[in-house]
């Protein structure tokens, strides 16, 4: 399913796509078990597609840095793989911590296979990525990754903490989607930059690249979620509005509301009484606040920070298309 | 909440109080975390006590196998934390998955604080574990622990697959509980081995001992569900009749009842039409059938082999202890 406008992280993806190829094949063998639900349930993830984002900048990152694989093995491709699991475990535990329906415009896992079988998959997935760590046996690699994991835990609960809540300030925010999406992005690429054996200095660029590139997606997710047709994203338009989380569109339109407005917010986002007229009412809102510009404007200054994280590499056709990722990333029409 | 017999157990844990305390210590100290609700949900878990007896045996293992810690550090402490927390990580999923209220005599954390807490704080613990498996940098530790947590997860799967199933075979019920239990017990065991730098010998009978311990264990645990008073068992008494779940117990007195019974156990478990006098229609027929006996039984034969396992090292109070550790965990005094 493409969308408009995913040029960029489109090329990256085509410029890279043996790798790509190779990174699938290690996500099909390394989900497999004996017990027959876990690759079914697993393979209905891997099915939904996915722009596989997080193991692209992994191997991007390992190939920026000169990765050659002249050791006869496909470290970063096994990593990159490493980085999918735990991004799929965490989808699917997601799915069910939301009670979501969707995913990827299609029925979610726990829809189909239950909450048991999503939590219990997750758990198999993210032990088999720490197989696979062990395996490749780096230590630096196993501490980025472990600690992503946390920070990301560390995330989601925050956000859970947060929702319903309209004091949440600004700030409170920014650290929940970092921890809930950016800490992985960085992780994927400072993962890169080590199997890459780039120096300090391109491990730190590529972790802070990773990091703002990835809060300037969640950003532009999180504005998606109350501007784009459900048919374009792939999951259902209003989710986080109907699930009272608090989201920068929200906190804008808040902030800028007047004292009717905020009645209106407090009743659907705090109370969570909403009727089915108020997706509408809170939309009209968040368009008359320009509630949506601010979100996309915070992203374009993660994205712009992204790109000048890489300035230290030379010019090369990897360097461009992660800087027309980042540019991408923060559009709109991603 | 001491129970009769515990003797043998509570003895390894009296004898190995310093390491048991700075174990404790460990725990506590690494499931800080800024996002309070963290540390708030697992201090419940660590609160309402349990045996422990996961990570006492990394403990005793290691010392059985001369750990003197010497290098200055409490490896085998740090690595019996990280079972504990690979352990509370599962209890947490599987409370969810199960839709438990209780958990060793107090409220379960998803009834306090939600299925969606319990989920991401057992993902937290578990991530916490690799980053600790990391930071103590033995990739045998690494992959023995990162296989049983995989293992774990196929346990639960296979587990939920042969749910009101009763054409689960016996072997099938084994597997079940190796996976769901025993592996972690062997892990546990053989990764105290691998700090206290066994021989491979050593390390090979300490995981044939834990492993044999934990079918034991797990199969006096089913035994109980249809045996034991819940003021005792500190679980309702019924939990996995009322969820269908096929043990030996059931297994037992469905192949040695005759048809009436039969159709009584495929209403009962196969359809779940269960009324409020069927658990007690259920402990009678598995009273009549010896059922719990012929648990009992089984569990004996494997506390045996655990206790022969141990042959191979000399004598010496650890020895003795886990000896004794292994007949009480086929005791239904435990």
């Amino acid at each position: 399913m493409s969308k408009p406008g995913e040029a960029g992280l489109k090329a990256l993806a085509d410029y890279l796509a043996q790798d790509m190829r190779a990174c699938n094949q290690v996500i099909v063998a390394r989900m497999q078990s004996p017990v027959a639900l876990i690759p079914q349930l697993a393979a209905h993830l891997v099915a939904a597609g996915g722009k596989r984002l997080r193991p692209l900048l992994t191997l991007a990152a390992a190939r920026l840095c000169g990765y050659d694989n002249q050791d006869g093995k496909l470290r970063h491709v096994e990593i990159a793989a490493c980085v999918e699991f735990i991004h799929t475990a965490t989808l699917l535990h997601d799915d069910v911590v939301d009670e979501s329906q969707l995913r990827r415009g299609l029925a979610s896992a726990n829809a189909i296979f239950g909450n048991k079988a999503s939590v219990l998959v997750g758990d198999f997935l993210f032990a088999r990525a720490f197989q696979i760590l062990t395996a490749d046996a780096s230590l630096d690699v196993m501490a980025i990754l472990s600690a992503a994991s946390a920070t990301l835990a560390e995330g989601e609960v925050m956000q859970m903490t947060t929702q319903n809540d309209l004091s949440t300030s600004v700030d409170q925010y920014l650290q929940v989607i970092y921890g809930k999406t950016a800490a992985l992005f960085a992780a994927a690429c400072e993962a890169g930059a080590v199997i890459g054996e780039g120096t300090p200095e391109q491990r730190e660029a590529l972790r802070v690249y990773g990091a703002n590139l990835g809060m300037a997606f969640q950003l532009v997710d999180d504005a998606l979620d109350y501007a784009a047709d459900q048919a374009v994203l792939g999951k259902e338009v209003g989710d986080d509005f109907r699930e009272g989380k608090v989201t920068l569109p929200v906190l804008a339109a808040y902030e800028a509301g007047n004292e009717e407005d905020r009645v209106f917010w407090r009743r659907v986002i705090e109370d969570s009484e909403q009727t089915p007229e108020d997706l509408d009412a809170a939309l009209a809102l968040i368009a008359q606040t320009d509630a949506i510009g601010a979100t996309l404007r915070k992203a374009e200054e993660y994205a712009a920070k992204a790109r000048e994280a890489l300035a230290l590499f030379p010019e090369c056709d990897i360097h461009s298309l992660l800087i027309e990722t980042a540019s991408y990333s923060a559009s709109r029409e991603r």
